[in-house]
């Protein structure tokens, strides 16, 4: 991918300037790094795949399996998931753009909106009001969408 | 791994009796539960990493640090692991063995006792005891060591 090489360069050059994303260490620690971040979002599906399935019908809703959901899926994204994306972990394993270093502060931004959106989903969840739930359900499904339009290849 | 099918053979068998683990509906199922506990297992490695090399002085301890992965740890722990270990998940790409689902009440006791140990962990880190702190960290990794040892290839 040409138009990402040329990116990661561009980035090198940018990153000099000592932005705010946490610094790579070694090669390991870009797999560690990509591992973890990979896994995160591997939590996150775990938990959207039946919400989303219930809100649809496609399988029978269960209050109390909804809600354990929305609780874990907050849980997963209150974790220090930005940790996962230290400076230049441009990777071909890796969905990550380079965008994400190029405007870390709104790629942070999008991260954080997911964080408060699964926060409340949790809340309302709990408080078993299912049209609260399905319209902070797309809520939340909307930050997912929204970072990953930008900074997922 | 010949073992491996005799053992999956032995559990489908076992498993007519309706053991308490969750069950599995389809192929897709099973890479996704495969996809979120292998991602759990990252998110533990992820923070139990840099707390060894700083208990071990690889890397300088960092008081907020060490909390801060304590803390995830023992957050990413509280998640509902065990239902990433449907009924019969067995596969050439997991780690996880049959054994899990022959002895399912042992498995998730083992699977307990990382989560009661890293939410001590979280808590006597955020107390700063460092030598309390080695002590727990110590505890935990034991946890992790008794259920690799018996459940893990």
């Amino acid at each position: 991918m040409p138009q990402k090489r040329l990116a990661t360069t561009l980035l090198s050059t940018l990153l000099c300037a000592g932005l705010a994303a946490p610094s790579l260490a070694s090669d390991d620690s870009l797999q560690e790094a990509i591992d973890y971040r990979s896994g995160v979002m591997n939590v996150f599906n775990w938990n959207l795949g039946p919400m989303g399935a219930m809100l649809k019908e496609k399988i029978p809703y269960d209050q109390a399996a909804f809600a354990r959901h929305a609780k874990d899926l907050a849980s997963a994204a209150a974790l220090d998931v930005l940790s996962g994306f230290p400076d230049d972990s441009v990777s071909d394993d890796s969905a990550a753009m380079s965008e994400i270093w190029l405007d870390w502060d709104d790629f942070a931004a999008k991260y954080d909106d997911l964080k408060q959106a699964s926060a409340k989903l949790a809340e309302v969840a709990a408080g078993g009001d299912k049209a609260a739930i399905a319209e902070q359900f797309d809520a939340t499904r909307k930050t997912c969408k929204a970072c990953h339009k930008q900074y997922k290849e």
